[in-house]
């Protein structure tokens, strides 16, 4: 067996058997294959793709890679809820609290952004103080115990995915079905929990662009977990602005503990993350339907639970949680621009790609692995999609801590926004769940 | 601009500008892109091709990253004349005295082989004492004097080439269209001559498998080269089996020696020759048909004057010219194994790929850079496609220097016959001729 052969066969159209996708991995893991053969094979796997089989052994190979977490006992009741990740996606950090109000044990081992969307490891640790390293043995005990644990992926969880991805990133291979989910479920199947949650975001703001291809992902996804003993269930959501009003890192956290203390009612934030918590709570048949689930998720928000639930977190997380009642305990920005609309009319869409890119220059997210970044400064939306706007109001904030590029950085998110007279939006904000325990 | 975005682009299908090819070119020279994203890009330049305009862009940007040699005013009377290549190919090793026998000055920079079908330099350099190493002034001196200049590739002809041939080779890239096409215009025209000759071969011992993709070559290649001003006529050959009977190194060089004393007069060895030297004169107007120069050229092999000009290239080159008259000058293998028929039959097909792949085994041919090659060793082939073979008759000759591999070499040689009970084999060698001068 040798690499050319099996880059050769791919170019083709065949498929490989498991001992080729095996050879694969174990010379990228041993360094006996070149990185420019490697990318030459993703590529030929984005234009020739893999079927279920070959999705199973590339999964099974990545997950072989590294450490996987055993739960034990409790396997079955843990839950772990996967965001594919989107520009402003806080979901992660609203849902901890929901699940853990509401008794279910739930798992989050945290990998660092790179790439345009920011990572959810980033955003907390604008919490100061807070902590995100445990030991697996600690991960099991604190999920025995008081029902959650959050992590960064510094466990050595499919070591083989973070190369593979590093290699994708920088290749513009981000957008292949199978390879998606190979990464995902790897690292979701090592991490232990036997029910998964999975964002299947679609839109200009997502790596995939059409309700088509998302849902094509979702059914793989699907149909792997089942070949490794996982209840998968996707949630198909559009991605064709950012989500929230708040884009970066700090004001991100601001605006998930927003929510958590019932101070946002509607929006694609609130309606989300009550979709997915409440989703979780019927997979793991705690509730019969969606509806009821969700009135009690309500309920832990308006009596305060869900938020006193977060500050117990941030606690045990060794963070300070006196940020929840105090912001300013946040690093903040320099500057802040207010943009103004100089037109009337209704927002039609935001391209949530542009808006990433202003973070990108405003330093807010990791371009390369090692990149320092900015977690003070961001871009918050004062004007979402269907929304009325008038000339005058303020469309858009930036938070600053450098004045150069902000003349570009105000191009960008005017670009962004597209406003008409007539008022055309329709977003249907959940395109279609998908359970895995059901027939798919 | 950044390699990223330029790989998003070829992989969506979209045309590339002479800006973006530069920038892949010159960050490639410079080292500040990674050989993994050049790789993805080739990958996605395979599945989804190159304009007219993009390769001659690719074209240019190879030439300008290395020595251009202007062979000032007599560009328009030399000629070279290029192999893609393919198991057995000795005809640069014919060409050559035929050329300089009729006063056409002809330029010749080689590189060393890699891959299965090996290097006309590797087998130049089985002649003893054969030195090839010339500086440019030098070979436009020769070619003003003696007609002729030989030479390694070591003058600094597109180095970009080489780094992307390097790539392609371990990737499994070989035979994209427009990659093949810049590869070869590049290095052809920056060597300088004003006619260029090029044997664009298809079939199972070539890059390209078929005739449809040998005249997209074919054309591509004509109108690139037009973009430079250059005449290019294309000959498109045949590569079903070994070109001649001989493959390895020093046994080609007796075969090229055979047919230039007179001795080989059929076969695709002889037409070939005839007709590639024959298309140069007429191409050049020294002869107004292609039958009246072939009469011209079997003139020049039957009186003796191509192997007399043979042996005085020899000698310009410092070579052993003794060697035409004793073959036992050349290294000698230690063992040959003839290998017999085991029925009646003709032969249908013979696999150039086996037949290399044994080569390979042998010893024969380089696969890395560095590899050190035994130029004693090869195949003969007693029996070629066409002929009748009876039970018992020598159907194969191996010439080894070890033993252990041997029953290995037999099994891929007789697995390359294909013999059949009826003659089948009608065999068309030259396709067509496409020539640059004309319409196309």
């Amino acid at each position: 067996m040798n690499i050319i052969d099996i880059i050769e066969k791919k170019k083709l159209g065949k498929e490989h058997s498991k001992e080729e996708i095996n050879y694969i991995i174990d010379s990228l893991i041993n360094n006996t294959v070149a990185d420019y053969q490697i990318s030459a094979w993703l590529m030929a796997v984005y234009f020739q793709g893999m079927t279920e089989n070959e999705t199973t052994y590339l999964t099974d190979a990545l997950i072989q890679s590294g450490d996987i977490i055993n739960l034990q006992d409790i396997t079955s009741q843990v839950i772990d809820i996967h965001s594919i990740g989107g520009v402003g996606d806080k979901l992660t950090i609203t849902l901890i609290p929901l699940m853990v109000a509401a008794g279910v044990p739930m798992i989050k081992l945290l990998g660092s952004g790179i790439g345009y969307t920011g990572g959810t490891i980033d955003k907390l640790k604008s919490i100061p103080g807070f902590n995100t390293n445990l030991a697996i043995p600690d991960i099991i005990n604190q999920l025995r115990n008081i029902k959650f644990a959050i992590s960064t992926n510094i466990h050595n969880i499919a070591p083989a995915n973070k190369s593979l991805q590093a290699i994708k990133y920088t290749t513009s291979i981000m957008d292949s079905i199978p390879l998606i989910t190979a990464s995902v479920m790897s690292k979701k199947i090592a991490t232990g929990a036997g029910n998964i949650i999975i964002d299947v975001k679609y839109g200009s703001g997502a790596s995939l662009q059409t309700t088509e291809d998302a849902e094509k992902l979702a059914r793989l996804m699907i149909n792997v977990g089942k070949n490794f003993n996982k209840t998968i269930t996707t949630i198909i959501t559009s991605m064709d602005e950012p989500l929230g009003r708040a884009v970066g890192n700090a004001i991100e956290v601001i605006e998930a503990i927003e929510f958590l203390k019932g101070n946002i009612k509607t929006g694609d934030l609130a309606e989300l993350s009550y979709e997915f918590a409440a989703t979780a709570l019927v997979t793991l048949k705690r509730y019969e339907n969606i509806e009821q689930a969700k009135e009690y998720l309500k309920y832990l928000v308006d009596s305060g639970k869900a938020i006193e639930t977060f500050k117990d977190i941030i606690k045990k997380q060794k963070g300070n949680p006196k940020v929840i009642d105090s912001y300013d305990l946040f690093d903040l920005p320099q500057y802040r621009y207010r943009c103004r609309c100089n037109q009337n009319g209704f927002i039609n869409r935001i391209d949530g790609y542009k808006i990433a890119y202003a973070c990108k220059l405003l330093g807010a997210v990791r371009i390369k692995n090692n990149d320092e970044i900015d977690r003070s400064v961001g871009i918050f939306l004062n004007k979402k999609t269907g929304e009325e706007v008038k000339e005058g109001d303020t469309l858009f904030t930036i938070y600053a801590n450098k004045n150069e590029d902000i003349e570009l950085v105000k191009k960008y998110c005017y670009d962004a926004y597209n406003i008409t007279e007539e008022n055309n939006y329709n977003k249907e904000l959940v395109y279609k769940v998908i359970r895995g325990n059901e027939n798919v």
